[in-house]
């Protein structure tokens, strides 16, 4: 057995993953309406060619021998290993025939959750939800190893090496920090204007001036494209081929101009992974999470700076033709970072978002460690909106039919939303040390945000796992007080909280 | 050996080929620009994987056991059969090594073409063009079966039984006819104003008119999209996904109006073939020149009707928003129908465009039949120019080096494009025997045309032969008196002739 042999099954595998990223984002962009089930065929049988490799024969001779005689492979070949192990053993784990029932299931529990969301009942998805949950825990059943709770084989999935002990720890510090500053704005703060924020912004206007944006921020047209859709995404087919994806709403600027930063901190994480990962899968992002970080250091890092919107108002302004004009920068900055409980996670803002998080995490860890049951969920669920945001839902589609990730069994994933915001802050007080990134910010040239980035994460692509990458970047461990204190320091600004 | 083994076979063949196709169709509409290298090499990989099951072992046996047991096969089997015999033997009939030199050769002749493009210079083009044309023979030697001449064999790739007999007759015809024609508009015709023609209409302007058109014309955009490209192109991916590419000119609206107008023409073909020959080689067109047929159809025969016109320029006016409000109907009806010789064939006009294809086929049947040197061409090329056209090139890049189809060793090509447009003009005047053609162009409803074409043409797919199509649809064999009665009526119109 030869590296070239191994890393050539990898290729072949990749090259039919670029075909299918390239089908999938068709799908997602502008494939005709009535096209839909002919092209479910082709991906359908593209995915097959793809899986029959990744848990075929060839693949078992591979990590026989690859196993006992490590040290024949280079880098780039030990790094695809230790992924790809992973993966075929999670596959091999588990009986077909449960793979198969769990995959009716979800795709029945899915419909079930639209019939419920237009009764705005949760009682009509609640036996799909509860097969979700059983099966779950019959794969949990298969998978644990030496996990100490069946929730962390989940978070394992998403987050690979982060258990319940980590998180049980930092989200009640984030909890409990974000509770206490949400309490001093209220007391002490003084709301900033928002009421210029409706004002139409044409699409072609919004596009002229968040395009400009994110290719300072890094992101490469002559390697990328940008396109519009209903759900917006990034996907890297190859690194000379990361494509964004946007929607617009031509009464809320925000939501396009924030929509297209955050996913072009996804696109230039992909544009910058090392080149010689190419063609196996070590060439991705290491988790959920730490792409989320890159999304949202675009976001929320970059996004919450007054350095960072005084260089970029005028030309807003510019691209606005005249109707931010008599809006004085001080206004118009305070008027983005304003914030507000909402019972939709997709709507919270920069502060509240991550106590969405946290609630859907307590939730979960109950289901799978605690053995709640399944018809407590929404009184558990309404108590917790009401008892962390002050604010209770008054029906289950503004409450727990919101989410579609349950309805598709996946549980463990929402954590790393909230694991992205935090390594996102700690990241930013890392390259502080080294980096003035508010003079950064405030020059036409932001290259040194984009390489520094790089240096430290995206050029390692998924060779080292999640926490290591923090550790290194930043030289300590994921820390929940970068995220306060970033939070603390903008909103305190904004809401003219003197310390 | 069921008849569902080889549907099977011929399915995954097609799946294989709908991703292949979205890819291309990428490649020419969006793929960011430092990408092609890695679509390259999936495109490459998909198409090895498409070819290995066209000539593969299960394809061998398909044909070995059908053949001898036709009739176990249905309606679509028996056509798929044809097909795939017909493909399979031309692959087999060839030693693998000529074809790499084939490959090797064309590759090489296209860079030679591209720099004596540069230099204007033939001699530059002249060796590759020489083996070209010497490996073609040699495939000819190994293709032959009962064809005639060596250049029938050529003629038969493209277009299925026709024979330099028919064509020999059929074109000079056509080209006596026109001259005369040519002859008689210079001496007796009044000459259209065209000084409005390059007045500006914007892309948008241009894209509201001609997407309404071609909706008209059958287009269905539930079931296709339409995009910019450099080389317009029309592909369907599958009969509920057909893509129509464009691209335009501000100052010359015919370019993007005509070119669109052409391309619906091969969508709606496209989107009309019988469903039941879906994910078989029968689920396309008859050939080349029967595609052209439904394009040329849209472009020469709708598009240089008065009745069309009549109708359409107002809503065209008011796209253009008061750009064309002071020319008067039958001013502009004739600009669109103006008539020069032209040096280069993709610039010519519908009256002297075939004489175009004609010199061509002339060259190309003395270069395979009669051994022509291969350094006498651009002296051949320039001696008929002169003749037919009454204009003499004055350099090799606007005579024998304008057109890419030699150095890709494309022989027996060209004839297509005036087939295509013979047809087209056969089929108007069997279509007028039962449809009134221009009261329906007068009207809001075009369906009558697009389902006389479909019911005649469309539906069939390859199941038929060109010439088998257009008899069954027109009664008779091709006939190149319907192009010339076609052109004499509009252009007598146009240029004030009286017969």
């Amino acid at each position: 057995m030869k590296e070239q042999e191994f890393l050539a099954e990898l290729k072949e595998m990749d090259l039919i993953q670029q075909a299918l990223g390239v089908l999938e984002w068709d799908t997602q962009t502008g494939m005709p309406e009535d096209a839909s089930d002919y092209r479910g065929e082709v991906s359908s049988y593209l995915y097959g060619k793809y899986f029959a490799k990744k848990v075929g024969p060839k693949m078992a001779e591979v990590l026989a021998y690859f196993s006992q005689h490590i040290e024949e492979l280079s880098e780039v070949g030990k790094a695809s290993l230790t992924l790809v192990k992973e993966e075929y053993d999670r596959e091999q784990a588990v009986p077909n025939d449960l793979m198969v029932e769990y995959s009716k299931a979800t795709s029945k529990a899915h419909h079930a959750w639209q019939k419920a969301r237009q009764k705005k009942d949760f009682a009509l998805f609640y036996d799909a939800l509860k097969e979700n949950v059983r099966l779950t825990k019959e794969l949990i059943s298969y998978w644990k190893k030496d996990e100490k709770t069946d929730y962390d084989v989940l978070l394992n999935l998403y987050k690979p090496n982060m258990t319940t002990e980590v998180l049980d720890d930092v989200f009640s510090t984030v909890r409990d920090g974000i509770i206490a500053l949400r309490e001093k704005i209220a007391d002490e703060g003084v709301k900033p204007r928002t009421d210029f924020l409706n004002r139409k912004m044409t699409k072609e206007q919004q596009r002229k001036f968040v395009i400009k944006v994110v290719q300072d921020l890094g992101f490469d047209l002559n390697r990328g494209r940008i396109d519009d859709t209903t759900h917006p995404f990034a996907t890297g087919i190859n690194h000379r081929d990361v494509r964004l994806t946007n929607r617009w709403n031509e009464t809320d600027f925000s939501m396009g101009i924030f929509g297209l930063i955050h996913e072009a901190g996804h696109g230039v994480y992909e544009q910058n992974i090392s080149e010689k990962f190419e063609h196996t899968p070590v060439h991705e992002g290491a988790s959920m999470g730490i792409h989320e970080s890159q999304s949202l250091f675009n976001e929320l890092v970059i996004g919450s700076r007054k350095s960072f919107w005084q260089k970029q108002y005028p030309f807003l302004q510019e691209c606005a033709q005249g109707t931010f004009d008599d809006i004085p920068f001080t206004d118009f900055y305070a008027s983005l970072k304003q914030t507000q409980a909402s019972l939709i996670r997709i709507e919270a803002d920069s502060l509240t978002y991550i106590l969405h998080i946290i609630i859907r995490y307590e939730i979960e860890k109950m289901i799978f460690n605690d053995e709640v049951s399944v018809d407590e969920l929404p009184q558990i669920w309404n108590d917790k909106y009401e008892k962390y945001l002050g604010i209770r839902p008054t029906n289950d589609l503004e409450g727990i039919l919101q989410d579609v990730h349950w309805s598709a069994a996946e549980f463990g994933y929402f954590p790393s939303y909230a694991l992205g915001y935090m390594y996102a802050c700690q990241l930013y007080y890392a390259m502080k040390k080294v980096i003035d990134v508010d003079q950064v910010l405030s020059s036409d040239d932001y290259s040194p945000i984009r390489e520094w980035l790089t240096q430290n994460i995206h050029q390692y692509g998924a060779s080292k796992k999640p926490n290591q990458l923090i550790y290194d970047a930043t030289g300590e461990a994921l820390n929940p007080q970068y995220l306060l204190k970033y939070l603390q320091e903008i909103y305190f600004d904004v809401y003219q909280i003197n310390e």
